[in-house]
């Protein structure tokens, strides 16, 4: 007997803002005909993932479906609203048609993707998910400013800021590039972290890159006071740090 | 007066292999008719960049060229070939056609990219260079074996494994995820390390992704006594770690 085929959830990462920035895989996806879900902190707000799709010329499927997500780190409430979405996804999938998450940045760093991918599992562990790779913001950051964020036998670090200062700079010892996530908590004390340590020249500051509200800052005195947008980072270049020994080549055996 | 144009060097980000994951802005600029540059090994050599839009299925235009840069750490001898490719680079910018650098994985990421552009640049500072930023090896990793490398509070550090694994286990107090590039020389310490911590079955291993040589291996205890190809890495996912007090929101005024 044949059996009706289940759609499968995909994650597309859309990059962090620029649309050039999609991949032809995702792009491909977006104009599959499959339906498309895409995140909204809330019923009627404008969607970050859906503007970049929007930008880049594409036509809005008019089923496309906002999935909301409200901005709170209280598991409870996340729960309940991973858990509506994942009821939706299932919905869809079990109709026999595919369904595109669009995802800000990539999909594998930092985004929601995953619990709404766990969820959907967790409620039919038969079901499909799968996730199309993308552009993170501080590699578009980079190219941005035209440096390089590792080269050779550099190390990187990627943080949300909120772990303070102190972790911060223990981490310089360590790395040659610190990516600091959502700075705004934090900002003045990072300033004043790079002023001592000489490092505010190597920095810089990116909101919202390659989208029309990109900001770059170089000169990060002028941030201060100033109240950063959420989607921001900072990139900390740590000309100072003395590498130790590498191990090269094949290396022994035991 | 007129003067003549001038083009511009462009490094087009292929992603790490899958040829999906070449963006729409890459992809546009490989088909503008510029100039193709490609890294090889030595001369004569495959390029594994190149292989990445051979198997999108564009066709290599015959005036496409190679550039040697040889697998050594030697600075002199490096530098001897970043200015040969450079004063290539020149001549072709001087004619007035842009040159379109490839560049497997991101021009920003362990990338040669940005010894060419400081050389180019060097050479002659009124010169354009820019980069389209790409897919990391380590976002298409993830991707490949369908688990997050960051959620929320994660942080994560992207190291050359040749640092060494007391390095490694010091990085396991701060980091969730662990990405080791250029595994090959010290990989029967690390699975030591990772049998010691408990950390085997949440970690794994991935050559060439994308590719048609592809190989993810979860059980990473087959990969004793084997050799890594040197396009490795290996993911450390690290739940045993305690994560310290995060600051959240506005934060306060100094």
């Amino acid at each position: 007997m044949a059996t009706k085929k289940t759609g499968k959830l995909i994650a597309a990462s859309l990059g962090p803002g620029d649309p050039g920035l999609i991949t032809r895989e995702a792009w491909a996806v977006l104009n599959s005909h499959c339906q498309w879900l895409y995140p909204v902190k809330k019923t009627g707000a404008e969607s970050f993932a859906l503007d970049i799709v929007k930008r880049a010329g594409l036509d809005v499927p008019e089923d496309a479906l906002a999935l909301a997500f409200p901005m709170t780190h209280d598991i409870a409430i996340l729960s309940k609203y991973w858990l509506e979405a994942a009821e939706t996804v299932i919905e869809i999938l079990k109709s026999g048609r595919d369904a595109v998450f669009l995802v800000e940045g990539d999909a594998s760093t930092y985004s929601t993707f995953g619990h709404l991918a766990r969820t959907v599992k967790a409620l039919d562990e038969t079901l499909e998910t799968r996730v199309i790779a993308g552009v993170t913001s501080f590699a578009a950051a980079a190219s941005c400013v035209n440096k390089p964020l590792t080269e050779a036998d550099d190390t990187m670090a990627v943080i949300p800021a909120g772990y303070g200062v102190k972790v911060v700079e223990r981490m310089l010892q360590d790395f040659d590039t610190l990516v600091l996530m959502k700075v705004k908590p934090i900002m003045e004390q990072l300033l004043d972290l790079l002023e001592q340590k000489q490092l505010l020249q190597s920095s810089y500051f990116i909101e919202r890159a390659g989208t029309p509200d990109e900001k770059i800052v170089t000169d990060l005195q002028t941030l201060r006071h100033t109240r950063p947008h959420y989607l921001s980072l900072l990139v900390i270049h740590n000309p100072h740090r003395e590498h130790g020994e590498i191990i090269r080549g094949c290396g022994k055996k035991k």
